[in-house]
């Protein structure tokens, strides 16, 4: 266990007002008197409420950020305690699970408490959004509201969380950096013969040793000359010489992400594959030179697709948000005309087709600053490194 | 890394064809003519489609399952090639994400192709599911199928997917099997003067070289005499002697988690400690006596009960189902009147209040077969361990 020091865990109570004032403000300009929030990143983004314990599904969490108010959390009694080591003092909890009523009372309560009777209750409601309750809550709770109505957030919150305070910046640069050290020991793990589970899991207990607090995200594959597919679980063939070996990573420091990959090659690496991987870094390079205040999401995606694919388009999408999840907004693709701006961070993700079914794309993570593009992860050299060459 | 043979990935085609005829069963049943999925677990349970991508929030994934038809998949391009491995075959892709229409429309004309006019889709509604997709997309969807109507499923998929095929039980078997390695290699990585960060991140390092996927859950906690709550991240303390250091994880196997916990002492135990984890056993091996088909769920919260408190009444609940998910229903609670079947895996999870603000938990995995329980995590003894006393 290396024992390199970490950045101090949490955020001062600062970011929290600042971030609530933000949303004070959207509320304010979009005519709402509250945002109700439902989901992990939505409540930790205002309240700071970390734990792993989303991974059950069993009870509903709720935080309200009324107008003119500070937010309130109505959340399950299990969660008091840790809710109750961070900023929010008025926290309001039911013994969850309740067959009868699993918060829904509760949280009507509050919000005719909190909202005006024919006040708009803002929830997030776009894409890469939903609404973290049971279906039948949600009807029930339309009902019990009185005059209130819930309406769409507009985006406010997307709009917010797109844009990361230096100290946000500073956790996703951390856990880059871990998982930047353990791409750096990839020839310790990856060779002929491993069989790629085995690669898979060895690369999360580097990630791990290297100050990962744990590993959410672990995609890849490997194959002749490229891989099939990124999204599958890795499976029990051993690499052979001239596999590219891929793997991306989204390993968490403090509750937030880093998610970019590395390409090598087990043995030589082809003439085709050098010069895949040499346009990758190439249009890379290209999406953080395009990168800087003004621009726009489809912006970058068309500089990258410029080098990859001469300017006729690349399907999908190259490159998104990061931050408190794997993936957030925008999408650096032609449809997405979101203007950047300094605190943005993003992954840049070419692809490149190589024929029958294979594929290699490259990733790595910038910050938007005034003038330009910042690495967050260091970025690869054009050459694919070549184990057991 | 340990390379003792794991069990095949994966289930047969058989163990689908059983689910949907279920599922079809139900429907019918319930005069459903569909049901609509859209959580990871749900489209697992009838797909087999296992991937980390759910990681990402971006994209919807849809799946139908009709009353007299196959499975229809409705998903993101991205994910065809990692579904056409499987035994889907209607699959029906947009390229994601869409601004426009994020598969809302391909999805409204499929549900129009496969249900009947003035048909009824169930979508899962009670507690413990949600809807994945944006809440503009469930609005835009229920305007675009014509007279057919989305209704609760009344239960359905909790019910089925309560009860654990025996190739389903194997695979939670073998998660519990690499955990419960991983617990007894606690003394090579606990000790005093170690931080319970460096703790929780060695104890997924060995989950992983014991051949854990991934490790989707790891809590727990560290005080004198006892911890004061049991979901919040590690902290950076160092572990001191006297301390009750409690580890509780989820390790995951082909999509299948473990839910057990182990209790150890830094040092010499005291009395009290001694004595609540005694009685801890006992209320567990109580747990596990009461549990046998025809017992109900609350009849195992009370046997636990009784040994705890007398029979006051422990608050929260005592145990709970667990299989693709962390937790699962049903809760070992008093108003949890779910009959058990064999079949259902379970976890027993009495807790002890110990004063000032002190609690211990423990926590076993069983499966209800025909005649009683059966441990899916080898029991702890009686007698708490001590690490350096």
């Amino acid at each position: 266990m290396k024992t390199s020091p970490l950045p101090d865990r949490g955020f001062p109570t600062d970011e929290f007002r600042t971030r609530t004032a933000r949303i004070r403000a959207g509320l304010a300009k979009a005519g709402l008197d509250a945002i109700l929030l439902t989901t992990e990143p939505e409540i930790r983004y205002v309240t700071g409420f970390l734990t792993r314990f989303w991974e059950s599904p069993t009870r509903p969490w709720f935080v309200i950020v009324p107008l003119g108010q500070e937010p309130v959390a109505v959340i399950p009694e299990i969660g008091a305690p840790l809710m109750g080591q961070g900023w929010i003092t008025d926290i309001r909890t039911w013994s969850s699970p309740d067959y009868d009523d699993d918060g829904i009372g509760l949280l009507a309560r509050s919000l005719r408490g909190l909202v005006p009777d024919s006040g708009r209750i803002g929830v997030p409601d776009e894409g890469e959004t939903h609404l973290r309750m049971p279906l039948s809550s949600w009807s029930h709770l339309q009902k019990r509201v009185g005059g209130r109505r819930f309406v769409g957030d507009g985006g406010l919150m997307r709009r917010l969380r797109m844009v990361k305070s230096p100290a946000e910046i500073a956790k996703i640069e951390t856990a880059a950096a871990i998982a930047g050290r353990a791409f750096d020991r990839l020839p310790e793990i990856a060779a002929e013969g491993v069989p790629l589970q085995t690669v898979f899991r060895q690369f999360q207990g580097l990630c791990l040793e290297e100050g990962a607090d744990w590993v959410s995200y672990l995609a890849g594959g490997a194959g002749p000359g490229g891989y099939a597919d990124v999204i599958s679980p890795a499976s029990a063939r051993p690499l052979q010489r001239g596999d590219v070996l891929m793997l991306d990573t989204g390993a968490v420091h403090d509750g937030h992400f880093c998610d970019f990959n590395r390409n090598v090659s087990i043995g030589s690496a082809s003439a085709e594959v050098r010069a895949a991987h040499a346009r990758l870094i190439e249009a890379t390079a290209a999406g953080f030179d395009a990168a800087r205040p003004g621009q726009r999401a489809r912006d970058l995606a068309r500089a990258m697709d410029k080098v990859l694919t001469g300017g006729t388009g690349t399907p999908g999408r190259l490159g998104h948000g990061l931050g408190m999840q794997l993936t957030e907004p925008p999408s650096l693709m032609p449809a997405d005309d979101t203007v950047l701006r300094p605190g943005m961070v993003l992954t840049l993700e070419p692809v490149l087709a190589l024929g029958e079914g294979r594929i290699m794309v490259h990733e790595e993570n910038i910050v938007i600053e005034e003038t330009g593009a910042r690495w967050l992860s260091a970025p690869s050299g054009t050459e694919i490194p070549e184990i057991g060459a």
